[in-house]
């Protein structure tokens, strides 16, 4: 007899998808092709000498911690760096409030799989972080749009939703590049606490800013408010994602959560059933990396070609883009956001571009409303400057000839 | 207002647990300790000056393979030679039939994911692996218990359940150290067939064999009979899982899946949401680990060394240990069995074996029936042979004491 697995399969998997924007990476690698798609970081600021040199010292020194079996929260040594370092960025955390995952989609799978039933409604920013709405969606979530301008999500959209949690990305949006200003988020925080409305803040880019002076991030506001009444600091409304992807390596798939420990009992419990622990060896060695010193020089050299690149990226896109444009300003990250008239859609002109060797991703699937369709997502992190040039160029020819026609 | 946090959590954190097992290691971490408690491999064994140059290789010569974004599905060349290796023993696999994972605790978490509908019965060999009731409770599966007994699972026993799928170990099992024989593995699958039962095949030590002759997976009799019939070889019936924990390092965290492609699609869905891919690094040093040819005489070096210790313990217990316990003696692995006479509960005995310096796990926390309670489940692979000779010596005296009181 056939098995035939269609009649097998958990209902949830109805509810799953796949990331649209993957799938247009795997076309968008062709030799020659300026991708200005992918939300990678640069490869060639992957500080490879220097992990080489580390992974040798942690293999031959401490195999055990590198190669054994872990434990399910984390390295402690690195929990407690993450604590010392999170503490340091305005967010009091001891290491039991850290709990170390196989990357930020783990996280947030996590955090699905402890709070949400199927059909519990979540807020989030419109649009957003599609591997978010993946996470999310495998456990039967709804979604309810949190609408965006150039200052970031509009408070008042919070209100009345009796929402499971709000996901936020606050800094250096993915995919606006859009951060929200310190009044907005002031006024989210007030408007979460007013709903008793919890916040997941996830934020991979905050470090790497080159430009404009840093704003607190949602989980320190709500910090110095509880330091302000007396409490130890750790935010109870704000649990706080972040990740070495940005900053080091994605390969390593290494993040971390900042939450109470009402919260990290039950995400170890889940983790235990759902890898049983991080990759010991990425965790020695990120260990390592930071014990060493290396991380600030390691951020600032990401700093200093990201801001070249999106310096080059603007002014392409003032030289070669019909004016009147929205584009964002992104003072740090990976990304830039551009929304084109409205008789430009952004599907259809994604294969006329590959065409001519230019690819891009398409807003729309960022989006949970039936929108974005004339709006783009562009990174200036993983290329040079004269392929941002050409790349921008070319795609300004493009749009000019399609609004011409 | 404070947030209540047990408002929030999903329904399905009820089903969750953590494991008996980890929390009894995390207290049989004492120096001094003899235990024969963890399911670890030696540690003494992980080949880290080998690890090193390779980590420093790949680092250096291929560092987007190692640092980058990859596939969901794994990194193109292991997933070839995972293929490669898995039609050398008997399982004809294409890559597109691999899904590489973050280790077996994860592929039988995206098993759950991808099959489990809250309330579906799964058919479990009694006593069973406790990691894989982890994975499968938070989908709200139902258990049935599968009977074992020295000649493995019964077979008689799948019959009439309607269940998802049977969750089988048939090779030196956790915890029994039992293998399956030959007769009852043609006999399992005959009744799957006539059942249309699904079976997932977790074989993390298979290939540790020590003695005896090896014998066929069940994957390998299933394709054996798929291609007399005329087929590719593929098995339809049977998904199996093994894993580079016990024969290279567990930290690494590094397992793979074999099955049709019918579920490596919505497999690689699920991993897309769950953890976006596996760590880089320990997939390109894997990778080049097999690629140099070390593999072979890695796996030997274990073998002879899990051989002597396993003559150790059989030598101990039979010296030490009261006569007329039941143990098993297995042909490879890591683990042995004991059963005590039924006025010697093993749950209540380890505190004073801890006292004494010698650590074990208690049986009970591995069935799903309320039977055990006299069991025992000891490891020989991570001890130095003198040391289970004493370990044995002071459990032997423990339980004649007991016995004789």
């Amino acid at each position: 007899m056939q098995v035939n697995w269609n009649d097998r399969f958990a209902t949830r998997l109805e509810w799953m998808t796949t990331s649209a924007i993957r799938d247009i990476l795997k076309c968008a690698q062709t030799p020659g092709l300026i991708s200005m798609a992918g939300g990678w970081p640069e490869a060639e600021l992957f500080p490879t000498a220097q992990l080489a040199e580390i992974a040798q010292q942690v293999l031959t020194q401490s195999p055990r911690d590198s190669l054994q079996y872990g434990l399910t929260d984390g390295l402690t040594v690195l929990r407690e760096q993450l604590a010392k370092m999170s503490t340091a960025q305005g967010i009091p955390a001891q290491p039991e409030n850290i709990v170390i995952t196989s990357g930020t989609q783990q996280s947030l799978d996590l955090l699905g799989r402890i709070l949400l039933n199927e059909g519990d409604t979540l807020l989030v920013e419109n649009p957003t972080f599609l591997g978010a709405l993946q996470s999310f969606k495998a456990y039967g979530a709804r979604f309810r749009a949190v609408p965006m301008d150039d200052q970031g999500a509009i408070p008042e959209e919070l209100d009345g939703h009796d929402a499971k949690f709000y996901y936020a990305l606050p800094t250096f949006q993915n995919p606006t590049g859009v951060t929200t200003t310190l009044e907005r988020r002031k006024a989210l925080l007030e408007r979460a606490r007013e709903q008793n409305l919890v916040i997941v803040e996830d934020d991979p880019y905050g470090v790497l800013r080159f430009e404009g002076q840093p704003l607190p991030t949602l989980a320190q506001l709500a910090a110095e408010e509880d330091i302000a009444r007396g409490g130890s600091g750790l935010p109870q409304r704000v649990i706080y994602c972040s990740s070495f992807s940005k900053i080091l390596a994605p390969g390593l798939r290494l993040s971390w959560i900042v939450a109470p420990r009402e919260l990290t009992g039950p995400l170890v419990m889940a983790k235990q059933g759902a890898d049983l622990h991080t990759n010991a060896l990425a965790q020695s060695m990120a260990s390592e990396f930071i014990r060493r010193g290396w991380m600030p020089a390691q951020i600032e050299r990401i700093r200093e070609t990201y801001r070249v690149r999106r310096q080059a990226m603007l002014q392409a896109i003032e030289a070669y883009f019909p004016s009147g444009i929205y584009y964002s300003r992104p003072e740090g990250g990976l990304f830039m956001w551009v929304e084109l008239p409205g008789e430009v859609e952004t599907i259809p002109l994604l294969p006329k571009a590959v065409e001519q060797q230019v690819a891009f991703v398409p807003g729309k699937p960022f989006y949970i409303t039936d929108a974005g369709d004339s709006t783009m997502r562009l990174t200036f992190a993983s290329i040079q400057p004269e392929l941002i040039h050409e790349g921008i160029r070319r795609l300004g020819g493009l749009i000019k000839a399609h609004l011409g026609a």
